[in-house]
């Protein structure tokens, strides 16, 4: 891969080479307008700006406010843009005027989410998390029957997603007191490490898409907070799942990393020692592995001087399901998705508590606190905490990339009643 | 009311008069365009072409495609413009140009869902459909300890929502086959009668609504039928809910009737016997009486001359849970509603198995087929079979209101891979 002229196009600490080319959008100051962008070193191309030097097929639809009409183009048009940034983008260009007045500083954005996501999917494709999350509430059959066969998964809210570094509130709700329910600010609000993927080519109603033909429908991934109240979730997720205790909010990345860019960091698929249904049968190489990372500041560790201390450490290259398992199986029964929809892996646990993507496996439902380096104990979030994610993925060659963080900082619960 | 100068607009048998004015949407035939429309009689007006006589504050929005910024208007809007179609479609008008220009009958044209909904919710509203459910898989303990207490309720597919009329693909999905799971065509598809209520005015997130000014966010109402695979549903629910079993199709009346034409619908909401937490407390007459009807046809019953059989009679006003309570629940934790989302209630089924809003009750999970009058059985929907749902509504005087029928036809389950 040659090399970027744009100012940090080469630097590994902010990981967005020629390789990554990562989407975004964010609000024009001038207009008030919300423009598409795309990231490169310390800057985001503003595609709407740079769109006349642009490939003739994709110019109207990146000067859109959405990134959902172009991810309904497909991979041709998705290939053309991209090849076409690394070469406009690359030291080998030298007609670099309408460029040069399209960059802008990263720092001085707003940064948004690009799609309209229509629908969300949360699935559970850690088998660790699973498990582990299974011996705390039926120590005698920690993983269901299902799990082995099912790409667990279930709805979640779409309208309550939500930009990084958006505040979280806490959240009111009921709660099982011991004799009888109660309506309160929940005790146990927790984090959830995912990675989301954004759906490109949808699928048309009745038209099931296969394991084979599913990867290259899905347009990019991002790093993503599934923010949990247990105790409300505990409460209420019998018979019909998780609701309330989900949906009050959902953090992603407004980074997209482009599935394209993932290429060279394809590792194996997770053997199913048990077998797998047709419809399901993975091919050779179509896992990832992206090194995730969860931190945690506090109020009392900013204010010390900005200490964020590591959770835990993770990758996803061990999740049971593979993304195109998830979406074959999501469209099996005829279920159409829609360019921007968004699927979530579900928390990226591994094996070994210490790979925990959460805190209710972390502290054991908050049973064992967890010690912060400053001495603070911690069960579950407490107000003024903010939880941030960040991935990175290395090729044997090339820059390493670096996800867009995911940050969010709890705020405390308000009631308007 | 005065009667309408609209042909059919003082119809009992239409159930489309004055006090109704149901909205929805279709297209144009000449220019392919979705157009807006109020069904008066035997006819739909066509916002676009009346907009000229109709108030100026809501010109603009119902000459739109979609009826969502009409909706988020709030109820001061929908007030003025159900006001001025009262009088301009009255006897008493007699500048009927504009209007007379913008009539067409209903039976030419194809309606459409009128509202883009963002979110789907589905709550489990009827207490007697929950407990007989229950009976079937928990005969211990039928009713969990939640129930009572918390309006349950799970987020549905939005991209599935289909106009009645539409075609239902019998859906593959796995199935426990007693040792092992298949994948193969659900033998177990069911309706599910329901009523959907559409959210106009939205809360921003972080910002409850109190059950006292729930109503007055809620647009109208259309009847839905949840379409369920139960075995698909049985075998995939445990632990995060309904998923597959349901996301497949929802099929919902493409004629919204708004809430403020129940006004002289309402009754009393039901007596929880055990107590309400108090930001669900519920005020007198919040539960709305309706009518409702599961009537089927069979491929042989049509051929035999078209008779639909009625599968049972049911009516809303037993919901244990108003749809106020449901608003008040959903936004409790800070979860923001957008105009267009859609509440259903979860199955209506009344006291008594006669009464009950699906097979899966009916028939008790298929262990007692039913006989239809033409001496076919059924235990669960075959292919060819067309499932209808219609609702009536009578005050004490006026004309009696006759909800937009949802109706959908099962066809044969095909397999893309």
């Amino acid at each position: 891969m040659v090399e970027s002229w744009v100012f940090g196009g080469n630097d590994p600490e902010i990981g967005r080479g020629l390789n990554h080319l990562p989407f975004t959008a964010f609000v024009d100051e001038e207009t008030g307008a919300r423009r598409l962008g795309v990231g490169i070193g310390a800057c985001v191309l503003d595609l709407t700006a740079a769109a006349e030097v642009l490939p003739e097929r994709v110019r109207d639809v990146v000067k859109l406010s959405r990134l959902n009409e172009f991810m309904s183009l497909g991979t041709e048009s998705w290939s053309e843009l991209r090849v076409a940034l690394q070469f406009l983008l690359g030291r080998e260009n030298r007609d670099r005027r309408v460029l040069e007045a399209a960059l802008r500083p990263v720092r001085v954005l707003r940064l948004e989410l690009a799609a309209e996501v229509g629908d969300y999917t949360d699935f559970y494709a850690s088998r660790d998390h699973a498990m582990r999350v299974g011996e705390l509430f039926r120590p005698e059959k920690p993983l269901l029957e299902n799990y082995d066969w099912v790409p667990i998964g279930y709805h979640g809210r779409a309208s309550s997603l939500v930009a990084s570094e958006t505040e979280v509130q806490r959240p009111w709700g009921q709660q099982w007191a011991g004799n009888r329910p109660v309506f309160q600010p929940t005790a146990k609000l927790d984090y959830e490490l995912e990675l989301g993927f954004y759906v490109g080519l949808g699928n048309p109603m009745g038209t099931p898409v296969s394991v084979a033909d599913a990867e290259a429908r899905i347009f990019g991934v991002s790093l993503l907070n599934d923010w949990s109240a247990r105790d409300i979730q505990a409460w209420e997720y019998q018979p019909l799942g998780p609701f309330l205790g989900k949906s009050f909010c959902t953090s992603v990345s407004p980074w997209i990393t482009p599935l394209a860019a993932l290429e060279g960091m394809r590792c194996e698929p997770v053997k199913h020692m048990g077998g797998t249904l047709e419809y399901l049968a993975e091919s050779a190489g179509r896992g990832y592995s992206i090194e995730l990372q969860v931190r945690l500041s506090t109020a009392k560790s900013r204010a010390a001087g900005g200490s964020e201390f590591v959770m835990s450490n993770g990758n996803c290259g061990g999740l049971f399901w593979t993304v195109a398992q998830m979406v074959a199986h999501h469209t099996s029964s005829g279920c159409n998705l829609r360019a921007g929809d968004l699927l979530g892996t579900g928390t990226v646990s591994g094996p070994g508590r210490v790979r925990a993507g959460c805190l209710l496996e972390l502290t054991r439902n908050g049973m064992e606190p967890i010690v912060l380096p400053n001495g603070e104990r911690r069960t579950f979030l407490e107000d003024g905490d903010e939880v941030v994610f960040s991935g990175f993925a290395s090729a044997s060659e090339g820059m390493p990339m670096r996800f867009g963080e995911c940050r969010g900082r709890v705020c405390e619960a308000v009631h308007g009643f």
